[in-house]
């Protein structure tokens, strides 16, 4: 660790957030910044692990649920890119380009998949019978942002998951699309311990070239809502520009019906973080610590070589169900041990000293609550239940925040107080549709939000007339600062 | 499947080689090329999955040697890049440079990550106890290659891991240099049945910036070699070009010794291809195979019902320890199936009706014998030996084959009839050092074939003068044809 870091995070999480986060992300050695291409980072070891993790649990689901693995190239033809005109007037900013080799087409870095898979479903897609198709990849993709850059929250290289699938009916794609709301909701809620709003985009708001999109709000520390997993009904447009048909059971041509659903592993680590965190660093969930157990050694000169053979056995007995790590490192005493692995956030600490070996019980060290228990070596399921209940904890807490900062405001006032103090706005809204931008600008010049969307997995009716305009609501949007 | 693809391999392995793996790769939807952009192709599920699973067979063994994984940015800074001048030198004419936005500094897309990873070095590392230090990364690499493209042997785009390592002597990197190629002989050799030579290449041979370089050399049907996971010595190049220093134990400061790896697992896919497919098509290593048993039910009108369920039991028995699939699709005869996972390389069919119903037998199809075996159902060893004895059956097939194809010459003459028949000469060479030039040189005009290097893991004596210039020979050398 080099020295500038050795100290542990000195920002509190509640007074500056910002600090805290940057402190946080190089100081546990997930990212480092010091390469210095602008967008562009490097992810450590421990950032590495987690993010390997995070794809492990969603490529589980998504297999779970009919999907398969391909690996489309990094790169896209200019003509592909422009093949969809909504698309590319909605990427052409933010595209990387090659310098092209003499003779052959302009290639853009991908900044999503869309122009390479639907060209596959065109040669791939017979009939009604190889549908539905549900294809993904991991990967990097890139987008030439233009705003400021902060590192896992907005970069100019992510790593995400796009998963890409081909329907006969408008009806199995809006299906896939409430299935990709199921998943974000068992990965990053149940898995993670982040719950989301599921927002429906307004109009003005939606995924370049999809029919409509429903992201994933998560609230950060600060109030501001950050966006998780998104999905796209792409509906028929890409399978037009594309010319992607199936016969139906009729024998008739028809175009397919295609979603889109894209998690950030990058950007999830950013929520896990920052949701779970505390003033002492990271506190990671059991299903994507790289160690959930960490045992340090605690002895003397007299007892070392007892102790340490102690520990070794212990983590024999315990590296059958957890991902165990026994810190043997020499040159630090048990406290900086402690320190480290506490900003590294690992779930459970066991100590071993003396008195532990003495009565073959374990002392374990719970990471959120900083508190110490002591249980039998031989009581296996205890350990289990110690995990579970730290996951668990970490979501109710998580659960609780999000829950209390959503207020309903009746008028521009009550908007702009809660806005304010950081909270999320529910409110009776005209429209969604175009017919809505003023409205939407209001708040976004007269109080520095933004109109975030509807429920996308549940209809709220409005219960007055638009909060803004006074007209008929139609809607129940959310309003809120966002990343 | 598309209706063109429908019909098995046509062409003869072992009479058009390069037909019948074009053929293969497409057929069973390893590989699509239709996408149409030079040197880079999309990767079908049936692909994907296979090399997931070498990747995962790589992590393993990296993490259990002790590296960690890392993500660096998929680009280079032209300055990075420029650091070390033989490796600008070899590389500049490789690369694929962004349009860059105004007023930044130059990015190639990352050709290797060499000049990532040692600046990094120089952050990390502060003292001798910081070492080793070994990371490695899993993502794509980019090289403007100009020789003519072919689908996954030569690409613009690939996938590969890449180790890097640092140390505190010369001794330890070169001890990683030969870790490296155990780590080879244990994945490629032992787990995929891939028997290589491991090659220290000439010195006008090596990699960019390297001391020397260990390749790995597997034959090809066609005689030809072709280069799987190269390992090198970097010595102290990499880190003098970016001031990577340590504290040694005496507290003065030195350049640290770095080795890098690289094992491409599109190429690696190559070789599992070419070494063990026959004129039906794949044949997959148990460790890699996506699917190892696949169950074919055979019914009629009658025992439908019956031989279905009976085959979801086999299924749920088997899965407990293999990847088995159960293929229940209407629309294919039996017959027809089974060319599809024949064609597809399925290790293991079970083949499932009426008799073996009421036996409580399985009949087991055997793709590399295509011979048919009768075992009973509650023999769960069985199945597992049938496994083995299949590896082992693939990899001392192709152990034979090399051995055979290896021969020793004494003439120029003998030389050029061996590689006129494919083969790979065994001969004693004046150096593989500059001085040894020339007599390379000859090789390549008169006999179009290459020195490929000496046995990278055990030295080997020469018995008599160089077969080429008549000198004292230091080495004795491998000459071949390659890819």
């Amino acid at each position: 660790m080099p020295e500038e870091f050795q100290q542990g995070v000195t920002a509190k999480k509640c007074e500056n957030f910002s600090e805290w986060y940057n402190q946080v992300i190089q100081k546990a050695e997930i990212v480092d910044l010091r390469l210095g291409i602008k967008g562009f980072i490097v992810i450590r070891p421990w950032g590495a692990k987690i993010i390997e993790k995070i794809y492990d649990l969603y490529e589980e689901e998504l297999q779970k649920r009919g999907h398969q693995p391909t690996i489309m190239p990094s790169v896209i033809p200019e003509s592909n890119l422009k093949k969809e005109s909504d698309h590319i007037k909605g990427f052409t900013p933010e595209v990387f380009w090659l310098e092209t080799p003499k003779g052959s087409e302009r290639l853009a870095l991908r900044p999503t998949s869309e122009t390479l898979y639907t060209p596959m479903f065109a040669l791939w897609v017979r009939s009604h019978r190889d549908l539905p198709m549900k294809l993904y990849q991991r990967g990097a993709v890139f987008r030439l942002d233009t705003k400021a850059t902060r590192p896992l929250i907005r970069g100019r290289e992510f790593y995400w998951i796009e998963a890409h699938d081909a329907f006969a009916t408008k009806e199995e794609a809006e299906a896939q699309v409430q299935e990709d709301i199921e998943m974000t909701e068992k990965v990053l809620h149940q898995q993670l311990g982040i719950p989301f709003l599921p927002m429906k985009r307004p109009e003005w708001d939606k995924f370049a070239g999809a029919e409509y999109t429903i992201g994933s709000d998560v609230l950060m520390p600060d109030g501001k809502l950050i966006q998780q997993p998104s999905t796209h009904l792409m509906g028929q447009k890409f399978s037009r520009a594309f010319n992607a048909k199936f016969k139906n059971k009729d024998g008739k041509e028809e175009f397919l019906w295609t979603t889109a659903y894209g998690p950030a592993m990058s950007r999830i680590l950013v929520s896990i973080i920052s949701t779970h965190g505390d003033d002492k660093g990271l506190i990671l969930p059991t299903s994507v610590a790289p160690i959930e157990i960490v045992i340090i050694p605690i002895y003397t000169k007299k007892n070392k070589k007892e102790i340490l053979e102690y520990c070794k056995k212990i983590k024999k007995k315990l590296e059958k169900d957890h991902r165990v790590h026994l810190d043997e490192r020499e040159e630090h005493t048990p406290g900086r041990k402690f320190n480290e692995w506490e900003l590294k956030g690992v779930p459970l600490r066991v100590e071993v000293g003396q008195k532990e070996m003495e009565e073959q019980t374990l002392t374990i060290f719970i990471r959120d609550m900083k508190k110490r228990e002591k249980i039998q070596l031989k009581d296996s399921k205890k350990l289990k239940l110690l995990k579970r209940e730290f996951d668990e904890r970490l979501k109710k807490k998580a659960e609780e925040k999000l829950k209390k900062s959503i207020v309903e405001c009746k008028t521009k006032e009550e908007i702009k107080k809660a806005i304010r103090n950081g909270k999320i706005c529910k409110v009776n809204w005209c429209s969604t549709a175009k017919e809505g931008v003023p409205c939407a600008e209001y708040i976004e010049k007269n109080i520095n939000a933004d109109v975030r969307g509807t429920l996308g997995n549940k209809k709220e009716t409005p219960s007055s007339n638009c909060v803004i305009c006074g007209k008929t609501a139609k809607e129940v949007v959310y309003i809120g600062r966002s990343y």
